[in-house]
């Protein structure tokens, strides 16, 4: 009776300090540039839990005071699995910055991120991070893919 | 490579107006009592317009301009599943007032809300639609079941 669902699910946190943003530039070649950091929920791991941990590890800080603004979603074309991306931001924060292997994390000014290299659907996602009225970065394949932030 | 995780996607959604809020006293025996409005996450859908779909079937009313509030979620004793509700919040609403098979909906102050039976966990979900600082309510097993807001 129960309707479960194939999903993949995952976290990305926008931590901020007045008008800087702690950016990650991915070395992932499937999908490279600047984004905020974050990775995968472990099975039965809370999403604030995984995203604390996901920031730790790519970014040496520890964050915490969380608060959720929005989700990324879409739905694989052969409709084996939905992926989602649970965003969280914090301006809280302690520790000393330390990149990791998954790309190199440093400060900018918001207001220069449009000189970076973004990675591929980023400024579509980042409306979300930004918008309290937004809450969903909606991804669908309708002959061709389509993307709606609600 | 890819870690999907077998998941059951809901929503949930604290209609309100002023100090009023729209409750729903739903008939299911498996989860009777007081709660808000809310359903199962169709396969593909965006997670925004499932909540605007069921508060329309529910509630009867056209809800817009949602925001997200919080998640709630278990991963049941067995592993076999993740549970996940999506929260949302709305003042933004058109229509008339009419109940389902679901439930009798009906406007409540706020600060009527301990008069009424509310169904099981329902206190503790309500302080993530209630609480900014807090955007989960986390539920696991471990000797017996435990649950934590986030």
């Amino acid at each position: 009776m129960r309707k479960t669902e194939n999903v993949i699910l995952t976290n990305m946190c926008m931590v901020y300090s007045g008008s800087k943003i702690l950016v990650q530039d991915r070395l992932d070649p499937k999908w490279p540039g600047i984004t905020f950091p974050g990775g995968h929920i472990e099975p039965g791991e809370s999403f604030i839990k995984s995203t604390i941990r996901e920031v730790k590890e790519e970014t040496g800080l520890d964050i915490s005071d969380l608060r959720i603004c929005g989700v990324k979603q879409f739905t694989s074309i052969d409709n084996s699995y939905r992926y989602i991306v649970f965003f969280y931001k914090t301006d809280i924060f302690t520790g000393k910055l330390k990149s990791s292997d998954e790309g190199n994390v440093f400060w900018i000014e918001r207001s220069e991120l449009n000189s970076y290299t973004l990675a591929e659907g980023f400024d579509k996602m980042l409306e979300i991070f930004e918008n309290d009225g937004l809450s969903e970065n909606y991804h669908y394949f309708d002959t061709e893919w389509k993307c709606e932030n609600l």
